[in-house]
């Protein structure tokens, strides 16, 4: 048999996906699970999502153009503008999810064997993508303990080499929640001007920013427009997570150019998504203030639970719908595992993200769970319950 | 500024895609450009595609699994069934287009620096995917002078080294509408097994076999069940290259779960693509028969018609809707520009894809052109006119 190739065997399998099997057998035995463990969003897509689908009028559904059709690049300009991100359709590359987005500002910004600095916890997958690209996951630890924010510069500083190309932010945060501060922003800007890095910002949480002051994005910074990528998504803005369409950002025209050549070469992002798409940013104001109402009312309420628990603690994310949480056992890998295969309370249990998954760094965050709120209120409640009850139970094994 | 990675950098740019600003200019200038480029089909989509959409009946349009919905898979396996590929939903991975069934392929079969033999001419964007993988491309040259066939074994086997990984196949045959006949598939399966590399074979074109010799697939070769990775998409077979639905079949249990990891690092295909595709599965006889003899009917003119002009010779295609062929001109891709950008018959010209772009031996096919018959036969008749009539123009300067 061939072997299959190292970066393959060598790519990380997710803790949460390890976890699945588990929570199958649960429900197989009849165990209510309840998943707080996965960014699948539970709200409606907008009804202009699907106005666009019964309204597809042609007889071929054919490639569109590599770059994405040029309407929907005109009418994300549109959009952009309302966040005072000054763009034109020629800046935005339509791709196939911000995935896609992601894996090709790594291929066209790194070299095998180049280094990239992310701030962890990390969404998992950008670990894979490195993996796919041969490039190596320099992590600079945040901690719970100040609230997941930037270290100081001098520590980001002391990681750079001149194998470093790129830092990498996802802002709002996922798995933390975190917001970066026009402080923090500009201290990036000064860092990728100063060594010549690219700076890639994931900004897919950008509408669910639960904070005062005023929405920064990396394209608001001055000065540094040839190092800037911005990869976006369409898919959590507008829950609509299948229909697989992204976008990649940059002003640096020659980068550009090195991402087209990818594009090309995977023909085209996918026609129905982007008709979709389209339609989707004339999703009513109500509709999207409904959202954003939501999930505020849902992170409250979940965070003071976590926090009532004895022995939890979470920050109050200011972004995303997501909250990393500390619980009060040694190894939150097996305890999410225990809650699978081992407990229930009344016919219920809780799939949890064990937050090793989203740290490069070995041992770091084993206490720390990803929850992410995307179940209503009244379920919310119940999972709570039957956390502090499952801790309860494993910490008196 | 930073600069871009070299993989990006030494991609190469498609000879065709040159070609587009120019096609552009003389469509500005009035000219009618019959567009014989590229692989987009001009004939409908299957009914069942749209009444799919019209029956989209869901709140949310959520991520499918990262192998593809069930459904789906199932669906797919009752189609490979009638071509007598045993396969089960297991074996099937979902991708976005063949694209990222050809990447994921890439990826998980070969380490950088590895090496991949390729018959060639072939699909330009292997070597795309190549670079992207930094896997090094080995051509085998097949000639027009023997219609494309495979060269013999020994001149196969003189390529393998100690770096061979995998040998790839498009079948039929994307550009030259070859069709490989058993005994060269037999040839393939006995040089893999011996060597220990994979056989990827890239089958898009299945639909469109015009020969009387029953089909053969990778998937009919016995003994090798480890070594083969079939690609597939549903972009050609029912006219929606848009929809960017594609898969991945190997019964290579390892290979697989290496491939789900990359599947689950950009987390799902497209849901909407998936919900058609399933649909066109259903797609009549009649609809089927009636693409199959309008390709045939448009291969024996075209094929007719180039042969007729003195100088040209072309193969008889038995695959694909496309052939190679030979003009009395030395350098195609200087032809090509100059048809686009220097001439005119009546208001109108062609746009070809030179051949070079489908060749990585230098020089190799030079004076060769790829004829996409993607055009009803009435403006076929009038490109194959407009063809006679530039090239005594451009050898008579």
């Amino acid at each position: 048999m061939p072997e299959i190739s190292r970066r393959a065997a060598e790519m990380p399998a997710s803790p949460i996906r390890k976890l699945v099997p588990f929570a199958n057998e649960a429900k197989a035995r009849g165990v209510k699970v309840y998943p707080l463990n996965i960014g699948q969003p539970d709200l409606p897509s907008p009804p202009q999502a699907f106005q666009a689908l019964r309204e597809v009028n042609r007889d071929l559904l054919e490639y569109s153009p590599s770059e994405g059709l040029l309407s929907l690049r005109e009418k994300l300009t549109e959009y952009y503008g309302r966040f005072n991100i000054r763009t034109s359709a020629d800046e935005i590359i339509v791709t196939t999810g911000g995935s896609e987005a992601l894996l090709f500002s790594f291929m066209t910004c790194m070299n095998p064997g180049d280094e990239i600095i992310i701030p962890e916890p990390a969404y998992a997958n950008y670990l894979g993508f490195a993996e796919m690209c041969g490039v190596k996951v320099v992590p600079v630890v945040s901690s719970i303990e100040s609230d997941f924010a930037l270290p100081p510069v001098a520590e980001l500083e002391r990681l750079i080499t001149p194998r470093t190309r790129a830092l990498l932010i996802c802002n709002p945060n996922n798995p933390t929640g975190y917001l970066y501060s026009r402080s923090e922003m500009e201290t990036l800007r000064d860092l990728v001007k100063k060594h010549n890095l690219f700076l890639i910002s994931d900004e897919v949480y950008r509408e669910f920013c639960y904070s005062d002051e005023p929405y920064m994005s990396v394209y608001h910074l001055e000065g540094i427009e040839d190092n800037v990528v911005m990869v976006d998504s369409v898919s959590k803005r507008y829950n609509e997570c299948g229909i697989r369409i992204g976008t990649l950002l940059t002003r640096n025209a020659k980068l550009r150019a090195a991402v087209m050549k990818l594009c090309q070469a995977r023909l085209s992002p996918p026609l129905l998504g982007q008709l979709v798409a389209q339609a989707s940013i004339d999703a009513s104001a109500e509709y999207m203030q409904a959202t954003y109402d939501e999930y505020i009312s849902r992170r409250d309420f979940l965070v003071e639970g976590l926090n009532r628990i004895p022995g939890v603690y979470s920050p109050k994310p200011r972004g995303a719908f997501y909250t990393v949480a500390a619980l009060p056992v040694e190894d939150a890998d097996d305890f999410c595992r225990w809650c699978l295969s081992s407990f229930d309370y009344e016919g219920q249990t809780v799939f949890m993200a064990p937050a090793s998954g989203f740290y490069s760094t070995p041992g770091a965050g084993r206490n720390q769970v990803r929850v992410a709120y995307v179940l209503k209120k009244e379920e919310l409640a119940k999972a709570l319950l039957v956390l502090e009850k499952a801790l309860e139970a494993y910490n008196k094994q």
